[in-house]
């Protein structure tokens, strides 16, 4: 199958790499909105400007969306639906039945196959949500963030006067996660479940005391949380912060029995060296899937929970039943 | 939807409390092939015997079979998938092929839907075996079992002359679940992935310098181990082993990158009070979407990989979306 990559970051990089390593697929080329000569892929695949897609309407499978979830995906989605079969990773939980119906609506006038918020979360924590609570209904279920670098936060403190740059780390509370692994299910508050970790490089002369307080009172990135912050040299925040690692773990406790007397726990958990990579090579195995439905003439907009998991794979129904059942 | 157990043990018990949990569920009965009168359900739901099974014919979504691998479901599946839709937890990993074979052909042949090898392994474990490696293409995975009771285990040492009663747990190898977790992706023996604990009551003046002989150069279940084995009294052992506990982990080690240069490690893992009513909670999921298949006309048979997880659930695609994607 042919697929192309629309937007050239992080995220388009690791679905560069993964793509690369699925044998059933060919890379066509990744389009950018910048000039395509100054984007010089990893691979040496071709770069095209966006507006040279319409030329590739009959020679792409799926088109793969690796733009942002504040602006780019919101428009972009909707728009490619109706021209190719598309996937995204559009994360803002909140817009996601917003998002999904205009897709749904221009995939389905035009007879594409599309799935939005593919990734790891949303994507297979979300697959966790469902398996869990379907498989054990009377419980509670956790999601855990971290240890790992979230890019809004950090973006939103480089947005702050005299900071040069600065990385965040999502923490789990150490308390919270081992009391929910031992079993037990608190009622747990923003502040209880996660820390927030900021190693920022501040402007010479810049008021430190002036930009932490900025940081830990900002709304919704940092009010609610405790948060700690670093000033660190732009060196050590290369060196030893330059990663993106990221991870985390969906924990459910539940019980069953004619008395609710036995307990169960279930946990799934991920660490991740590099998110960008793993969410590209978790949106390739999606677009494997995409294909597939689109050929079957199951068109309109999709999510994980809609896909079987057999159209995840390259192996035949018969392999996956002879070597993973 | 109505829907019934075929088989009255351990399993159907556990079905049976996990039926009643569900709202969107009716139990309509028990069918045993033991005189019914003499099998008292625990909801008190009504028992009628196999024979009786014609007869319910229109009065039955989804019949869910509660019998043994060994002998009881590779006559009992496609037989009753030829009168009913169906769902079973056969696990006996290398005749799956061939008992889905001639499932799938009672149930076309007859517009049934079946669904088999349904549980936690095979079942939920199967599928992250597919999740990871389809997220993960390069890596290994590694599947471990326990602590828990093994049943057909526990049998097998009650079989050897002297022995009363008998029960036998799987437990990892500390090392080895220790080294994966880590990161590592070492080639594993049967012998450095799990241990077999056996606790035995002894018939008073047995051998027990025998028995253990036996037990520990048992061909399959134990001669490929490191198995203790401890006497102890049918007190003892009803008191601290009279439980039905097991669990396991699947994990996955790979790499992604254009140098393979990063690494993430995915973790699925159970520890449940309660196998078979573990395992009657996610048949009873997997029930819901055997009947929403057969209403879609999707006939023959099934397996984990086949099912969207949507169908599990009884909350709507809208609703999933909006609280767990």
């Amino acid at each position: 199958m042919k697929v192309a990559i629309y937007g050239y970051g992080n995220l388009g990089r690791g679905v560069e790499s993964a793509v690369l390593k699925s044998n059933d697929m060919e890379l066509v080329g990744v389009f950018t909105r910048r000039a395509p000569e100054s984007v010089k892929t990893v691979s040496g695949v071709k770069s095209y400007h966006a507006s040279e897609l319409v030329a590739f309407a009959d020679k792409i499978d799926v088109l793969i969306l690796c733009g942002g979830s504040a602006t780019d995906l919101p428009l972009m989605t909707p728009e490619l639906a109706g021209k190719f079969n598309v996937i995204d990773s559009f994360d803002t939980h909140a817009k996601i039945p917003e998002h999904f119906d205009r897709v749904d609506a221009r995939a389905r006038e035009t007879s594409h196959t599309a799935l939005i918020s593919c990734g790891w979360d949303p994507g297979l924590f979300s697959l966790m949500r469902v398996f869990f609570e379907t498989a054990l209904p009377d419980g509670n279920t956790y999601t855990f963030w971290g240890r790992g670098i979230s890019q809004g936060h950090s973006d939103a403190i480089r947005r702050i006067e005299g900071v040069r740059n600065a990385r965040q780390y999502t923490v789990p509370v150490p308390e919270a996660i081992g009391a929910v692994r031992g079993g037990e299910t608190p009622e747990l508050t923003t502040r209880q479940k996660h820390l927030r970790e900021c190693y920022v490089v501040a402007e010479e002369g810049a008021d430190r005391e002036r930009i932490t307080r900025e940081i830990v009172s900002m709304p919704n990135y940092f009010a609610d949380y405790d948060t700690s912050v670093t000033f660190i040299s732009e060196e050590e925040l290369l060196r030893e912060h330059g990663g993106m690692p990221h991870g985390g773990s969906v924990i459910r406790n539940g019980t069953t029995g004619f008395s609710s007397e036995n307990s169960h726990n279930i946990e799934f958990s991920l660490k991740l060296d590099s998110n960008p990579e793993f969410t590209g090579s978790v949106l390739v195995a999606y677009a494997r899937a995409v294909q597939r439905l689109s050929e079957r003439g199951e068109y309109g907009c999709k999510t994980v929970f809609d896909i079987a998991p057999r159209d995840l794979s390259p192996k035949s129904a018969e392999e996956l039943r002879r070597t993973l059942l």
